[in-house]
């Protein structure tokens, strides 16, 4: 797929998943996009663990409440690592959502959806959490963000977005010269 | 350019740039995959300047010490708002980093390249809060990144990454099951 087109087309679907499994080829081709990414002084921030065993994945799909993308056949588990680039900078963050960026990017150009699933597990109920303690994850590491994979079931809809013109301009602020 | 090819070959260019101008055609479609991000909640809290005008982006560059990408015809400015997603939440770093990466692989995409330039503008000595001031830029946005955009006039070096299996793993923390 085009790189404009996964862009352009890409949006956060909240929709039912065909009950198909997703290729270990593929996820491993998304996993290797949110490698990608670039890192704040390259320190590789973020890590990955993809879900698609249907006991294991059932038991994460369990501790979300309440639920998010019950019918996905697979889970991407972002995890993240608080490494400082230089002195009391981290750029942890800018990290996992630039390697998010890429893997929602991926997903769409294979023919999947998935939706950026942070705060809702992040959050004061502290769910990220449950996941990771129920997985052995260790203290170092902290689940950030949950990607579903799969074929949808339902049209994906567009998001509105504000005009072009209230968010950028040319050569100085607010207007377009 | 496939999204693949976009994501695989990016790398953080700090090489010279030939002295060839960006049209705005190409700048407006990088501009335009920077909004196309998602965002926290979708609240758009990130906004963008570019700045091709040659007596404005040398003033620019004047205020960056250590310079960063003297030779480059065109940057854009990555600007972000801290808006509220609920209740204490914002997302801001997620959705400006999210834009950076979909600019970034447009940038790749249109043959052009760049770097995120953030922690040397943002750091104690606030280069981004001396542009912003100059620019006459509201205090409500705050300049987190410069794009540089241009093509290069040497060949882009590959950043060498932790093996596959250091940050990757399927069922499982650590371990390829």
């Amino acid at each position: 797929m085009d790189i404009f087109d996964a862009i352009n087309n890409r949006t956060s679907y909240r929709g039912k998943y065909k009950d198909i499994p997703v290729p270990k080829a593929d996820l491993i081709k998304i996993l290797e996009a949110g490698t990608a990414a670039p890192s704040g002084c390259n320190k590789q921030t973020t890590s990955f663990i993809a879900v698609d065993d249907k006991r294991l994945l059932a038991e994460v799909k369990a501790l979300i409440d309440p639920p998010i993308a019950v019918t996905a056949p697979a889970f991407i588990l972002v995890l993240t690592q608080k490494i400082y680039a230089y002195r009391d900078k981290c750029f942890n963050i800018q990290d996992y959502s630039a390697a998010i960026e890429n893997m929602l990017l991926a997903i769409k150009g294979l023919g999947y959806e998935s939706c950026w699933y942070e705060g809702h597990i992040t959050d004061d109920d502290d769910i990220a959490g449950k996941i990771a303690h129920h997985m052995g994850i260790p203290d170092e590491y902290r689940i950030v963000c949950i990607l579903p994979v799969g074929i949808p079931e339902e049209e994906p809809k567009k998001t509105s977005k504000q005009p072009f013109e209230s968010r950028i301009w040319f050569n100085g602020f607010g207007g377009n010269k």
